[in-house]
Formats: C-alpha cells, structure tokens, sequence
C-alpha cells in the first residue's frame, strides 16, 4: 500500500532519518529520454531550506537513478532513484521518543504498529513526498510530449486568498504566490505564525492544461475520484476540490452547467472533467492544508503509558506546509495523468522520444 | 475499472434504462446474517419517486440475491445482487440521441468510446448508485459486528446552512435535513428551482462512528485518500472536507491541533483521521454536489456532428441530487470501512454472525 | 479474489446449485459486435449432458447478457452475463452434508470458512467454468480482429498420448480428440473408468496462433506465468508445460535453442515465449487433468466431525474432467491474451468492430 | 508489472549490468525481528561462482537495507534492499549489441520497447532474481513464526531422476541434490555439458511444511495457482507441476484420491492442495528448468536489421540454470505463501516477533 497508480506505477521507501528515501517507478514507456537536469530541478523546487518561509532544514537532496535507464533513454523497466539523507538531527527527537506529538501521526501509527520509528515522524514525514516529486518528474517528461502541462502556486494562506490566478508568478515568488496583489499580505501571515512559534494553513491550485479528451476509466477509476484520492494523501491536506468546487454546492444548474459551442465549452465550472473523464478543458484542482502541525508553544498530549504530558517540540518546521506542498500537488497531478494516459494508450506509447518541456 | 476496494470489493453494472443493475460483492467473510429485509431498507432510502424533492421515475428497486448465501449466511464467495429496471421510459430521450447535454457524460463518454448509449446517461446515469447502497448496505451488517456506524444527512442546499448537526433527525425529514431550524428554507429552495425548471447544488455530510484506532494502510492507501476518492466519484460531486476541511486551511496550528489527554481527543478538527489512519474519533467527511445538470430551460450545446444545437430536455430528475446523494455518500463510506477493515484483519473475520444494526 | 486479469477482467459469481451462475466482464473495447449465438455456441462446446463421455445433469446454459451492449454493440462498459442453473438435483448431495469428499475442496472450504454450501460442491464446483467460457468467447470475438486465434483438445488419456496433433479433428469428436488414431483407445479408457465406477485423468492441449511479438509486461505479469495461473486454476489441473515443457528439463541447450532465421524461428521449442514475451510463434500449453474426484467406489473418509465414514457418492459426474475442461483451459488462454493485448493497446482497441471469427 | 503479491508484495528492480538490483518489500508486518545474517546467508546460496557447476561470475551479493528497519525490527513500512553490481563485464557484450541470442529475450525485449540494455540481458537476466532470493528470505522470517518452513533441492538433471527426495542432504551438495545416489551422475551431466560449450536442463523440488488449512482466495487466487505462475515467471522454467503432476493425468480417481481419517490425510497425492487451498500436508511443487541458452557453440541467429547472423557468445554462464535456480523457486514459494498469510491475518501480524528459523 505504498504504491500509487495502475499502469504509471510509483511505489515510494524510506524515512525522515533513516539512510535514505526514494522510488521505483514501473510502467515508464521505453525510449523516452530521461534528462536528470529536469528530475533535479523539480527536487530543487521542493527542497527545503531556501528562504525564511521553509523549514532550515538543509537537504540537497541529489537523485541518483539506479536502474531503468540506459544510455540517457528509459529501457520499460522499473527506474529506480534513490535521495540519501544527510542533514538529519535526529537528536532533536530524543524527547519525543514516547509522546504523541498532537496533529502528528505518532499515536495512530504507535496504536497500529505497536512500535514507531520516533525520528522526525519517521515514514509519516513529509520528507517522503520528495519521491513523489522525482516520480512527478518522470511523467512530465513523459506528459510533455503530449503536449500536456502542469502549473500550480498558492492561492490562499490563512485566508487571505488570491483574487485572480497568474499561473507564471510562483516562478519568482518564495511562498509561490499566484497572485501579486496579496503575495506580501500572505507572507506577512506566514512570517507571523512564524515568529509566534506557530504554523498556518494555505490553499494551493493545480492547474492540468492540454489533457485529451476522455481519460478517467469506467465508474471506479475516474479522473476526478483519482485526483482527489491522491490530492487528500498528501500529508497534512484536509479538502479537495475540483473546478467549482464547493461552491457548486451553492449554485442554480442554470449557472453551473457549461454550455458547449462548436469551438468548445463556454465556461469551466466542470474544472475540465464531466463523467469523471477529462473534457479537453483545463483540469483546476484546489488543494487544502492544515497548518504544520508541528509548533513551538508548548500542548497538552499523553506518551506511551497514556499519561498526561506537556509537549515542547524541537527541530525545524515549515511554518506553513502549503507552500512546499504545492510542488507535491503538483507531482502528484502529474502521475496521475500519467497514469491515466497510459491506461489509454498502454505499450504504444513506447518509442516516445523528448524533448519539448 | 467498475470495481472499487482491495479485499472487500464491490463490481458494478448496468445502465439507467438497461434490463438491470446490480453488483458482485467478493471479499465478504463467512457467517455473516445476509439480512435481505436490511438491504432492501436501505434501498428504500436511496428510492426515486417518492416526494416531490426526488425524481418522479418510480423505481421498485427491489434487490434479488443469486449467489454467495446459503441458508442464510454469506459463505465466503461473491454475493451477487440485481436490481431490474422496470420504469424505463426511453422515448424520453429519443431527442438527445445525437445531442450531448451540458454537465453531464455524453460529450466525455462519446469521444472516448466512439458511441454511447444515450438512454438516461446510460452507464453514467446516477441511477447506478442503487448498487453501491445494496453493497453498502452488507458492508454495514459485516461493520455492525464490530460496533461500527454510519450516519449521514444533508448539512446545506443553495448555501443555507445547517448551525448544528442532529444525526437523528434526516429519518423524519423528506430531504435528509439534519438541522430542523434550517430544514424548511432548505426544502423551499429546492422548491423554488424545481419550479423554475432549474436545479440546486447541495452538501451532505457522513458521520462514521466506533472505528478502531489503526484503519489506513501505508501512504497511498489512505483513510482520507480513499474516503475522498470514493465521495469525488459519486456523480455530481465536487468536493471532499475531511473533519475542519477546507478550514483548516484557514486556521493556525494552535488552533487546529487537537490536544491529546488520557480519555482522548480534546477536540476533533482532524476529522477522526492522522496521518492517514483512523484514530479512534468520529470521521466526518463533507461532499459537495453541484446541481443535477438535467433542467428543463434551454440550453446551448452542439451535437455529434459538432453542430450548435438547442438543448430542451424532457424526462424526470431530481431537483436537489444531494438529497438522495447522501444515502450513497454515506454507503460508500461503508465500503471503504469495509475493505480497511478486511485488509486489517483478513480472513480472521470468518464466523462473524450478527446481529445488532 | 474471484477476479481474473488486469485491463480485460472477468469476475464470476455463483454456485452448481444456486439460482445462477455467471460474470462481470469489464474492460472489453466499445463498438465490438457481440455475437450472442457465438458466445451460446462457446458454451454449447463445454455443456454438460451431450454424451456418453460427460456427466448426465442436462443444463441448458443459456446466457443472458443483461449490460454493457447497446444496440448490438459493446459500449465499453461492464458486460454482464447470467446463466440459470435449471437442472440442480440438490437431494443427491443431502448425505455428503457433513462428509468431506475425498479430492474435492470440502474439507479445506470447510475448515476455511466455517461453513459451506454442499450442494454439489458450491462454489468449488466445475460448474463455474461456464461463466469462464462465456468470458472467453468475448475474449475471441475481439482478438479475432487482430488475427488472434484459439484451438484446443485432448492429447492424453489415462496416458495414452496423441502421436500428431490435429487442431480441426477435435469438431468432430466427443472426447475433443487431436489424434483420430488414438482416439478410440482413448475413448475406451474414459468408458472402462465408467463402467468401473471410477473416473480417469487426462491432458489437453491449446494453440494460441497469431500473437503479435511483445504481449507479457515485465517480470511478474510474463505471459507464460499468467498461462500457468490461469490454467492451474481451473478445477483438477495438477501440471502446466509451455512449448517444449517437462521435456526441456531433459535436453541439451544446443537440442532446445530455437535458431532465428530472417523468415523466423527455425523450431518452437520454446512454444512462442521467450522472456516471458509471445515471440510471435504459436503458443503451445499443455494442461493436466487429475482425474474427476467423484467416483462411486466407497472411500474413506471423516465427516466435520472429525469422525471416519465411509463416503458412498451418488450424482451424476464427469468420467475425465479433461474432455469438458480442454474448452476450459481454451477459454482461459483467451481471458489472458486478450487483457495483455488490452495491456498494451488500452483504449486505443475502441472503435474496433468486428467480425471474422 | 515488476511486483508480485497483493499484500506482501515485492517490487525488483535493476539490470544484470547496472549499478545495483534491490526490491522493495511492502506489507512486512511490524515488529519482525529482521535479521540481516540471515538474509545474506540466503542470498549466499544463491551466489554465482562458487564452484566448477555455477558461472565464474563473482558477486559478493551484499544485501544493504535503506529503509523499514528501526532498532532491528521492521516497522510496517516499506523494507528497500539493495544489492550493489560490482563484477559486470560489460565488454563481453559489446559483440551481441545488435545480435539476438537464441532462446533469451533480446528478440522479444527488442520487438517489444524499440531498444535494449543489451549488457548481459539486462532486466531479463536471472540476476534480478538475487532480489527476489532478498525477498523470500524476509519471508521466510515472518512465517518462521508461524512453523512454515521451505525445503528445495534438485530432483532431476538430464533426465537423471531422484529416486527419493532426502531434503537435508541439498546444503551438503554443490548442485543441490536431493538423491545422493545420483549426485555424482547428475554432476557428471552437468560437466560433460559444460565442457562440451553446451549447457543442460533440470528439475527442482520445493517443499512447504507446516502451512495452516485454509490458505488460497476464491476461485482466481488460488494457491496452486499462484505457485504456478511464481514458478513459471523464473528465468528458464517451462513447466510446473503440483504433487502427482503430470502423472495425475495417467491415474484413476480410485488411486489418485488421497482418502482421510480422524488422523490426516493418508497419502498426498494432491501435494497438499485441494480446491486451490492448502489442506494442511506438505505443498510439493516440481519445477522444470530449460538449459541456460547462452552456449558456446556456434548458433544461427539475425541481427536487429533481420540479416542472418552466426552468434559466438562470450562471458560466464551457469551450465546448469536449475541449480541455482532451486534457491530461487524456494524463494519465490516464501513470497507466496507470506502473501497468502498476510491475506488471512492482515495487520493482526504486526507484533510478531521472531526467532526461531
């Protein structure tokens, strides 16, 4: 259960503090050429430690690819790409070792397993989304080919929300911002909770442009189930919507439903999927996260022996996960696709060359 | 890709105006009451044709058993049951043979497949929902066992509100209602599109209580994941919450972590899941419906020829299908209860008996 | 776990003596014309009652397909089938309600799910094999469009071997023979098993002719490994031999080598796999039939209660399994290839039409 | 399609000439004491060039584990393994760049994805099968606990056949042997091959004792089944029989039935299967292996622009695949079965403990 997808398969190890984290990805179609550059890129887009608005925490995480590859083009077999740790402190965890820190996995995963590795969350880190990130990677060099592409930013951070999306400015903006106007606002709020030792949420948008008409498969399998199931996975995300989302909920038909005209649909209320299959419209998908839950004020928790405790936390923390956690989202919108693109199109995708991302 | 769950797993069929519905259930154990008359109850609930909020097609949905029960018991093997259309009218739909209908499946389904039936929405029709409630409806007498329940009730239509939720109270109400203070100005706001040929979107919310601590299964097999995927694919759904949902996005950590004592949860902002596994709170999900695209004021669409065309529907169709939508809601969190649950504990579940729903 | 296959699945239902048996197909193509009378005519090879040589029970096995056909046509939706079982004679099996069969799945049935439906075996019972048989004749009716063709028969009874195979002989004989000259010794011993109370084992051979260069993925879905699963799996099959088989244990490599010429393989000995890929041979598996466990010698055995009885079966059986099983095994190989075609084609096989069988 | 298993499953990945092979295991329980001595001690079996009968090839086969190991007991999430490729003579292929060997994948893998790492076979070279040895030896860890135990040895070489299995006497033989009194003739067989450029096939058996009554899933999951398909997908293998085998094929019911008493079964000729499940007796499965085509003499072949070539094959091969291979059937036997248990208990397992192998 700890591997995503059908046909475009991403099956993710490793730890917080362990050796190393990584992927095998299976189902990559042959010939398709694997540019590491772009795989590192994205890694980097993700990595923590680059400005005031992320955790300190200073990983370089290199991927380095094991097997699947050769001679610079994918062969069909299982890619594997390993990122080894190197600036755990797990000593920072010592006094956490029998607590349940609150909002964390600890005391789901003690009570399931009946052991845990303690350090820094241990499997349940989001550290393992940097697998995700390098899987990502593959199915857009992949997707790209097809003229598919993948953009996403933030659009909300403790409330304050994007008024209008410009889908080119996270490029340049630390919190990945999608909207100028309230970029200082929302870093404002970040750096608040920062300096209060607390953490906030954020809201961040997917945007799928290019997909072809008609993926999603049958009743179970569907575009919009499989984006949202992968959306709601990622750690600490809370709702998923899709187009209009919930306000659809509060609407007349009369102004939801999109009209079509011989050159395509009118409007996009749909967020580009109706049946659960994706139709030729952009796909929008906005993606919720509850504030880090890893603070400095001191909470009220039980250890081990269900004892009453205090919890005063160490280490370094996002004081707010939605922005790295777009480039997540993002990934994972990416192999999703992928995977869907390859249930339509199974082996005659190999021979699949690069490059025009 | 008609099938959804991994050891309890439920396979539909059928389409809106074919000579049945129905489902294959494999997984359920061994033992197991198969109480027909509880099955049918439930159907009951889902049932068209019953007051003037729901669709006026009067379908008997009356579930028939054909394998995986002898003498009374489930044996192990897959529980089949069909459910035969009986008040088809086909004729209705002659007009749009050729026409895809805004917000809904045509246009997805026909370039996809190359043809479709366009009898109802044929596969895509909502009407394949009776198979997942006459599913959920076992997986609830399998769950009972263990002490495991499930309620569900609409919380807003139109954006009217419920200020209080009263698990109890969607029994007594014709819509589900789960706040009395708020049902009537529900009701008339389902009215009121009905009467304007137009439709309404709405929201339910699930309830599901006495999980043991532990359901979810590594990082891609999620109890949020697959909760969100098994809403996000119920026809006419937009967003999934779980617990603060999209609130959570808004809050700061000091406020959204639930503090930890020796007799539980202090609060429950996290919805009954941590990291992805049950933890031992109630689970609370909330499913957002966009208006039933089927109304009857014209609309602009092209044809198969992609041709403009104007769209004037006839047939019969639910003003508000949140309402009837949170009887499947609430049945396909109970499958995906049922599966975490087998995959937990396996074949261990044989010799369950019943009863005490 | 009553699923079989990856993109073209086939999930079956029912018991020998239950209301119905039959199968969910999900997966097959939009637009193939599904032949009713050539799925009947599928069946009518395997039904039971026709000779001397099969089991007395008369059973019609006519097929009903009540979803998934529009018009004559496949709509890419699930396909369902039924067959109602019309001639159970569920007194003969009222002394054996408490005895475990020697050979049969009784005694590991009961002990696994504390009960069992013993009517003629349940679940266990080869019956089931129709729902096979009528998923495999879709499986043909759309591999017949891509030139994919399917032959089987008997090669060995109670070891007295064909000496040539003859793929058009087995049409016109009773026992499924592949060799006219061994036909009547063959025939022979199935009768003096008869006569004698007892029953006899055999061997069935199947051809698959016309498989593209490619079809298996990776190394745990190889095209001979799926073969062996699926024919293992059939009811009283103890071996499974690829091309040269059990003999290629025995030769030399410089004997089993197949050379490569421009014009293709110089011999088959490896049955048209190579690294568990079809090479574009023929594929040649044999299958091995333990002889019918249901013999009307008294055996000795225990009932649930642990206790010795002496087993006296009545009922009407099978004198060698094989005969009525080769159409099985046929069946089976055409569930695979048509889910590795699909595999490798995905949706890209919609539109095909049909028909050349 | 590089996994095996639904709940244990194994995931390989890597190239014969790569920089490392590894798997990554997932639905290891937690709390198994996972001892590393053993594992590399099993894949020492496995080794290549350990003596005159094995290729000359020299892997140390260093088993190192990145993840799902915490204070040495696994923790429930994934356990990644990697095994580094230090002896590739990759030199030695440089000749078969764009040549097919006879009887190996080149011709398949080429047709099949457009290009190939032709060092050495890449992904189809039975050196991915270390992983699988990695593997089946965490397996066998878990279901030590349980009394489940694996046995294998070589049955037969050439033809030269057991005449009784003695399962102690294979760690003492350097091919394996269950007979000690046809060692020294099978040795021969393998010598004469060898020296003769040739190589030659054989026979392995692999024993399961002491597996719990029950074991095996409805009618598409069946133990039988399942072992087939793990047997038939090892490099080399084209045949796999389960107890009496092909031999059931020759017998009469009257003496292929194994009849019970209060005490067991009194003769096994079902090799402790019956209706696919485990019935409590030894499991013996019997698995053909091919001979190993890379051979030094002079083959006809053609090269990727179909021109007739004469192949000259160099490097270092085993001149008889079985008998390394029986470390691998064993194994993949371990994967099987734990999947199979793992399906009956479910996380009910976590909190095994370990040891006693």
């Amino acid at each position: 259960m700890n591997r995503f997808g059908e046909r475009f398969t991403i099956t993710t190890f490793g730890e917080s503090h362990g050796k190393a984290i990584g992927c095998v990805l299976d189902g990559v179609p042959a010939g398709l050429l694997i540019d590491e550059d772009y795989i590192q890129s994205e890694l980097d887009r993700r990595k923590p430690g680059q400005n005031e608005f992320a955790t300190a925490r200073k990983e370089a995480d290199c991927v380095e690819i094991l097997s699947g590859v050769f001679e610079g083009l994918s062969t069909g077999t299982p890619i594997m790409m390993v990122i080894y740790n190197t600036d755990q402190k797990s000593g920072d965890y010592s006094n956490v070792k029998d607590i349940f820190r609150p909002g964390h996995a600890d005391f789901t995963y003690f009570h399931k397993y009946g052991l845990r590795d303690y350090r820094g969350g241990g499997r349940s880190s989001a550290r393992e989304t940097a697998a995700r990130v390098a899987g990502g990677a593959v199915a857009k060099l992949m997707l790209s080919q097809l003229g598919i592409t993948f953009q996403s930013g933030i659009s909300a951070i403790h409330g304050i929300e994007a008024q209008s999306l410009d889908f080119t400015y996270p490029q340049n903006s630390p919190i990945y911002a999608l909207d100028a106007s309230v970029e200082e606002a929302q870093k404002a709020a970040i750096l608040e909770a920062k300096n209060s030792h607390d953490s906030v949420g954020g809201v961040c948008t997917v945007k799928i442009s290019g997909l072809p008409i008609g993926l999603g498969e049958g009743l179970y399998y569907k575009l919009d189930a499989v984006l949202a199931e992968a959306m709601m996975g990622i750690n600490a995300v809370k709702a998923v919507e899709i187009g209009e989302g919930i306000r659809s909920g509060e609407l007349l038909a009369s102004q939801n439903n999109d009209a079509i005209t011989p050159k395509g649909f009118k409007t996009n209320h749909a967020g580009g999927i109706l049946g659960g299959m994706s139709n030729g419209d952009d796909v929008l998908v906005r993606v919720h996260f509850k504030p880090t839950p890893s603070i400095f004020i001191d909470q009220e928790s039980v250890n081990t022996e269900n004892e009453s405790v205090n919890v005063s936390l160490k280490g370094r923390h996002d004081p707010c996960v939605a922005v790295r956690g777009s480039v997540v989202a993002e990934s994972m919108a990416a192999l999703v696709c992928a995977d869907m693109v390859l249930l339509n199109m199974g082996s005659t995708m190999n021979g699949i060359k690069g490059y025009y991302l």
